[in-house]
């Protein structure tokens, strides 16, 4: 059996996720398509509207075999981080291509990266200016500027590919909806971004998200608590108010005196969104400010961000019958820890992030996102 | 003009305490009466009913005519800490004598603090047997034991106040209901526990407490959102949740692997009355226990409130005419910083576990308790 790899997030699963989980196989002929997925906290620093299980069975309802989770302290990380934790796990799991979508897959991503390969190093910190500065090394090198989401997503994987032992087939497509931040459902149209559809569902307005959505993630949709940073602003603002100062500049990319700022800020926004207006300054990105807001109110700091990262593993969170064929072939190999239940070491020590991130998320929707969970078994859907 | 001092909780003020006010001054013929009187969070640790601001005033509506807030790092902290910290401050603000209730007046207090004074070094350690320990020391020196909570408490206050370089004089007197703890209101009494009042409050109960609390107290119980640790619940679960575990083992009064428990009840209690029923055992008494919580949830550690135990202050919350008048008498000869208007430097620094103990109980009933608030300025009611 071959296998070819996505990395999502699925927030939530919608038409043009199921469109690039067909075309995924149908371009690569697998014989298994693995999903790695963000778990319940995102690359840009927000909480899924659904949590990680329920994404996880959309996935295998639409196309997928066998779901992964990546884990926190790669999901809601800067776009070369969350790469790399992508990269290295579908290529634990043997993939032999990765599909992702692209504004614009034409471009020769393998020149780009190598271009610039010299530069890595310069980009790896965490500060305001990554976009930026990459893309004036990159423009001075090559003459291209990677502006869209994507295509900056799809040079990192490039990048993190690059950096492996036996790189996997890297194969952009193109992207269904071209701006992923529209926020509208055009009427008529199969397809709209997940901010879109995200919008459309917290106004309840399920009309339009039916010709945009899989019936089941409109079911999931009208039946779960969907979450948002709204619901999780009063632990934030609380742990602000409380955390030593030296403390909250230890957290994952704080920045030099951000926290003595987001200290004031937590004292008078009314809101999350409040909040980070207050904070925003030239020299942050609303998703970076996000990203830190994620490791306040998880109390990540950076060094056990760091020190997880180098320890990556294979979560499970479900697999259809070919899933876990492929699962059973690749399982002697694997070169990284195999997960598929909790138990209280892991909890306390290898998945101790994971289980923080899940046990936060759990305080709304009240869903164990962890302890007495087991992966999803479901039957195929598609062949 | 000289000075009688009580040290008080007023949780809320009731008619016992109104009977305590006027009879300290009668007993002492002092011009000024001085109320210590703890904050936002008590000694039982706990959440007052209602903010120190409105308790400060029914405090001067009913007898006092100074109010001095106990710091927080004295309020929330053993019978001896706790007397300490209001021992210091009357002894400061130079009061003659200090008049407190006690179930037993008749005791020489004198005589048992100093039949033990040599052994008061092992009794000042923060453990579960602190008054079993106190008690035995006590029974073997003296023949007696001292159960009730305001016996014990006398006892601490001679004690602190044996420690001072020029003794106050201490009266205590008898308290007009026995039993501290009793539930209930008996019908046609005047006096009832602070508990029952308490009780009576939540239930909106407002027929019997007429009778038991003055006017003005009554108004405030049924105007203000009164408090109660089931509001900081669920701020108190998400802390222990996230908290490393290392830094939760340097709480203040945080036993030995007493974290490790916290944290696991954590997980599973569904309400703080069950996740303190939960972590209960016999080592730990629950007032102990709740102290434990308050510091968890304030994000106390043992190192900070030891450091600022050694700078204590007077913190104004209000004044009649005569306390001023008190006050601009002994200002210049003050041993302790006075502080009437809060600052940002004084937020930052010298008050910084005051302010994070009001920001938290803010969360709650939305009234600012530090920032924009001036002492009360009120005429004398009485005297």
């Amino acid at each position: 059996m071959q296998a070819v790899g996505l990395i999502t997030e699925y927030n939530p699963l919608h038409n043009g996720h199921r469109y690039h989980l067909q075309r995924a196989q149908q371009l690569t002929g697998a014989d298994c398509v693995v999903v790695v997925m963000s778990g319940n906290w995102l690359q840009r620093g927000e909480p899924a509207i659904l949590d990680k299980w329920t994404r996880a069975k959309l996935a295998l309802a639409n196309g997928a075999d066998l779901v992964i989770e990546l884990p926190v302290f790669f999901a809601a990380q800067p776009a070369h981080l969350f790469a790399r934790g992508g990269i290295e796990l579908l290529s634990a799991l043997n993939c032999t291509s990765v599909v992702f979508g692209a504004e614009h897959p034409e471009l020769d991503f393998q020149r780009l990266t190598a271009a610039i390969a010299a530069n890595q190093g310069d980009f790896s910190h965490y500060n305001a200016t990554y976009a930026t500065q990459f893309n004036s090394a990159l423009q001075a090198a090559t003459g291209v500027t990677l502006t869209a989401a994507n295509d900056m997503l799809s040079f990192c994987y490039y990048t993190a590919n690059q950096a492996l032992a036996h790189p996997m087939r890297l194969v952009p497509i193109k992207r269904q909806q071209a701006d992923h931040a529209t926020t509208a459902i055009a009427t008529g149209s199969s397809y709209a971004s997940g901010t879109a559809v995200r919008q459309a569902a917290f106004d309840q307005n399920w009309g339009s998200l039916k010709s945009v959505v899989p019936t089941d993630t409109l079911t999931a949709l009208t039946t779960q608590r969907l979450q948002r940073w709204a619901d999780f602003w009063p632990f934030l603002q609380y742990q602000l108010l409380t955390v030593d100062i030296a403390h909250s500049g230890q957290y994952d990319q704080m920045a030099e005196g951000l926290e003595y700022r987001m200290q004031t800020m937590a004292q008078r926004a009314t809101s999350f969104d409040d909040f980070i207006h207050q904070v925003k300054s030239k020299r942050y990105t609303y998703t970076r400010l996000q990203r830190v807001a994620t490791a306040a109110l998880l109390q990540l700091t950076q060094a056990e961000v760091q020190a997880a990262q180098a320890h990556n593993y294979l979560r499970v969170l479900g697999f259809t019958p070919k899933g876990q064929a492929y699962l059973h072939q690749v399982k002697k190999q694997l070169p990284l820890p195999l997960y598929t239940k909790i138990n209280q070491k892991l909890r306390q020590h290898a998945l101790n992030l994971d289980y923080r991130a899940g046990r936060v998320y759990q305080l709304i929707n009240g869903q164990s996102q962890d302890l007495y969970r087991q992966p999803w078994q479901l039957p195929a859907i598609i062949g």
